[in-house]
């Protein structure tokens, strides 16, 4: 039996890196189950809202960032959100620091660790009419999560805000000083 | 004995406002004891490097943001950083949400109370050479703390990573992606 010579090796892994490249794009662009929300070029460099900390499963820390419309909208209490108005969630491992506790007084410092994932809500009252105006997604290492269960788990969580705060437009953030 | 009438005690308050509102325009512009360092104009809207938690008697969660010449740094790993790099450390007091916990799964949500304080790290290494190249100031309400033990404190505290670290730059934040 022929094996395969070093220059087919070498093609066909061209071929199948190209074509898994192809794949990781197209699920990109593709964007979230259900919503079709893509993770917004250039969110990393938005301004901050504020941060958080959540025990139980999540066990991360996080910071929750938006776009100009939505900062706007956050800084002048505008209610509900504008269309066009983006909230991104950064999340990481919430994590104790050794390193920083050997030079503080105690131990107390807590950091961000590894992320974990990335949570986008998108303001359109016309596309997203059936879940109060808002479509969402969850990226991991910069991919959408395929699951509809889990973009499906988002606006359930958010609309019980609505049962509490009529006027927090299914929002949990609010803006810090 | 004459009582002060009206316009007079109008003017009264108009000169004590005004010369309050110069005190505290000039504490402002003098900036922080010994280094000199003032709250950056726009800060609020400068890019996110990570997040933290410290616990005992901070008590706080804190965003760090940075200038374009520190966030450069920070992404690109250049160490020492250069000269004209401003790190901003915003803190609120760590709180729980009873508000987020009644839609949340159980009681694990914490988020950014009242700002506590903010601090800010200058690097110009000729003008702060004797402390690592670095300049600190901390503001509490906009204004910056006067008491020149408060400022003190950070150096030596952040001089004290340069036992464990030597590239470090007496910097503890790492960025977060």
């Amino acid at each position: 039996m022929k094996t395969l010579g070093a220059p087919a090796l070498v093609l066909a892994s061209l071929i199948f890196g190209v074509s898994a490249l192809g794949a990781t794009q197209r699920a990109a662009d593709r964007g979230s189950p259900i919503y079709g929300v893509k993770l917004p070029s250039g969110y990393r460099d938005w301004k901050l809202i504020s941060v958080a900390q959540e025990n139980g499963k999540n066990d991360d820390i996080r910071a929750i960032l938006g776009n100009e419309v939505a900062v706007r909208a956050f800084r002048q209490g505008i209610r509900p959100f504008p269309d066009g108005s983006v909230i991104v969630r950064l999340a990481w491992r919430y994590q104790s620091s050794p390193r920083n506790d050997a030079v503080f007084p105690g131990p107390q410092s807590f950091v961000a660790g590894p992320p974990t994932n990335v949570q986008v809500s998108v303001k359109d009252s016309k596309r997203y009419a059936t879940t109060g105006g808002w479509g969402y997604g969850q990226f991991e290492a910069g991919l959408p999560n395929p699951d509809p269960a889990v973009v499906q788990s988002c606006f359930a969580c958010h609309r019980k805000l609505a049962t509490l705060e009529k006027d927090a437009d299914f929002v949990f953030t609010a803006y810090s000083q």
